[in-house]
């Protein structure tokens, strides 16, 4: 067991603490620079350095094809939410737009909702399946998706941090027989697991939950998906402009580079995505199976789409809600409350949280049960 | 003198070393809360509590008035050249509007440049008074500037770090027969003196000059124009739902809220605004006398408008320029070469900088001299 209590948040989550306690010793101070990284020029070598290597380590841990642009930005996925039609749904290449521009989504939680109601702002969106009629507790069938003829493109968030629904394989558009680009939401499962990078245009992430602090955002973004952007994209937000300016067309948010960066080289130290991917199966399987093996608690989403990243439960007796929490936190087990949507118990299982701590959560469970028999 | 160099970076730039050294010692674990801030959800009482009391020191501070809303966002000076317009061109209070929409800008140097261009995929955007034809190195005398009789707005940059120029005092809208509201980019200076605010109606600062790290925005908007939003304005990064949500619509850059938040508490401890303003006045009038009083170095700028924050200024002799940066970071003084744009030298002498480090770099300017004499 650590020291520190284990903190079960949605997201911001924790962090490994090797990289918090290397982030403090060079607060005052980074390799001798005489600065701390807060207080560097983003146009200075030694920012400069972090921040390339903070971006080829990413494109390593996650394969990134050259045929993508890594975009360190800022907004997080709600600020995206408008920032990916504004960029995709202009005149392309300069050519005149025939008629309303298309986009399509799928709906299975909480975030993909807020994206298709952004979306509707700067084109014609269209909920082309939805999992609301099932509570957001299964995952409607691709084959079943009522796909539009010419949508500019299919968004589909493949972790809903809320209702705690997962894709476990990303969709095939063109099996499906469209030629949309995918775009995809992984804010809260990037890096928990290899990306399927042929199936995807477009990828972005809030880093606040598996990769850094709350705001920097990731995108990656297909080179060709460049030369489509709305007339009254800001330039800021610009996909086409932030590549061409290495992300630095404005002052980037550097800290979260950097603390990003050094999540990067403690996942590789882990010996990279497979690795740690490894974990995140055994943690999601002794939480979900407690929760499957006891006549307190229950998981209620379909067990084909249950999310390794965020496990929503309930327990059946809701008056204990209080208890349970209060001697959880006696143990050191922080930030479990349900989302106030949703109610109920969440716990939060990134890449960060060692498999200790899901240890720590279901021997308490199971403690807290006994007590109540 | 002081452990560290002294770091004349333009921004991100240096930033009291208490409050790198009170943000180590706190990144493990927040004042007994078991987590860092990092990883503190940011609708947590901890969190919550730390951006409360950010705002409201920094409302003391700067003597907010009440029908004022203090906002803290994302994407810096140049993703608010877009946010403004977006925010104030819309039909005001749902009524349609009239005619296109019209907007001022006053150019002052490249920042003020950069706004206008921006607003102008926005607005009908007029430059109404420049100092380009004096290569930026004056301040067109507001009863001169050719105002629209109906613009939405009329844009200053009140202090311009590339070139150095700053207004001593703001321009009174009303006595220049003007109903349009003034908005002001106030990166740069912000905090550094007392704020004219019953001359203003909206001001924004990229927090990585004097408040703290890149990734923060503040914005400072009277309630009055909250309801003339554009169709097209990013609902992340709609003022009237930021200020509704009190910054949290969406995840806001928690750890920059609290690293800004150490500082306005630095500065309370200096005393306040008043105090920090007396010294950044010792801090200007030094340099400049050693510049003014030297046969090497020149500042170009007129002598009723230089900042006391950004001080350009060049070697008579440019060939002497890496010499005179090589000898300066012997001695520890750290990024002091000019924007690209201008050439040269710059000192930024922001809150954080102390008055040891500026006669440092002037005994440095001095003893540098007397080795060419």
């Amino acid at each position: 067991m650590q020291n520190r209590p284990y903190n079960f948040s949605a997201g911001p989550a924790t962090m490994p603490e090797a990289v918090l306690a290397q982030a403090a010793a060079e607060m005052l101070d980074w390799q001798g620079s005489g600065m701390g990284v807060m207080e560097m020029s983003h146009r200075g070598k030694e920012f400069v350095s972090i921040a390339t290597q903070a971006h080829n380590d990413i494109r390593e841990l996650l394969a990134v094809p050259d045929e993508f642009h890594v975009l360190f930005m800022q907004g997080g996925g709600l600020g995206e939410n408008a920032i990916v039609p504004m960029n995709l749904c202009g005149s392309v290449s300069g050519q005149p737009t025939n008629g309303p521009v298309l986009t399509d989504f799928v709906v299975t939680g909480g975030w993909s909702q807020k994206s298709a109601k952004e979306a509707a702002r700067y084109s014609q969106a269209t909920v082309v399946a939805s999992n609301e009629s099932n509570q957001h507790q299964t995952l409607p069938d691709p084959a079943q998706w009522r796909l539009s003829d010419r949508a500019r493109y299919t968004h589909i968030c493949s972790n809903e941090t809320i209702h705690g629904v997962e894709f476990q394989t990303l969709p095939d558009m063109a099996a499906l027989g469209s030629k949309a680009p995918l775009v995809v939401d992984c804010s809260s499962h990037i890096a928990s697991r290899p990306m399927e990078w042929s199936k995807v245009g477009l990828a972005f992430a809030g880093a606040q939950k598996n990769l850094g602090p709350a705001g920097l955002t990731l995108v990656f973004v297909r080179d060709d998906l460049l030369d489509q952007a709305m007339d009254i994209c800001p330039t800021a937000f610009n996909y086409k402009q932030v590549a061409a300016n290495q992300s630095m067309y404005n002052t980037p948010p550097t800290y979260g580079i950097y603390m990003a960066g050094l999540v990067f080289q403690w996942l590789k130290n882990q010996g990279g995505v497979a690795a740690v991917e490894a974990v995140n199966v055994a943690k999601a399987e002794l939480l979900y199976d407690c929760i499957d093996q006891s006549g307190l608690y229950e998981n209620r989403v379909a067990k084909n789409c249950r999310s390794r990243m965020n496990v929503p439960f309930f327990l059946k007796d809701e008056s204990l809600n209080d208890a349970f929490l209060a001697t959880a936190r006696e143990r050191g087990l922080l930030q479990l409350k349900g989302h106030k949507s949703v109610g109920g118990m969440r716990a939060s299982i990134y890449n960060a949280m060692p498999l200790e701590g899901v240890q720590a959560l279901v021997d308490h469970m199971r403690d807290f049960e006994k007590t109540q028999a």
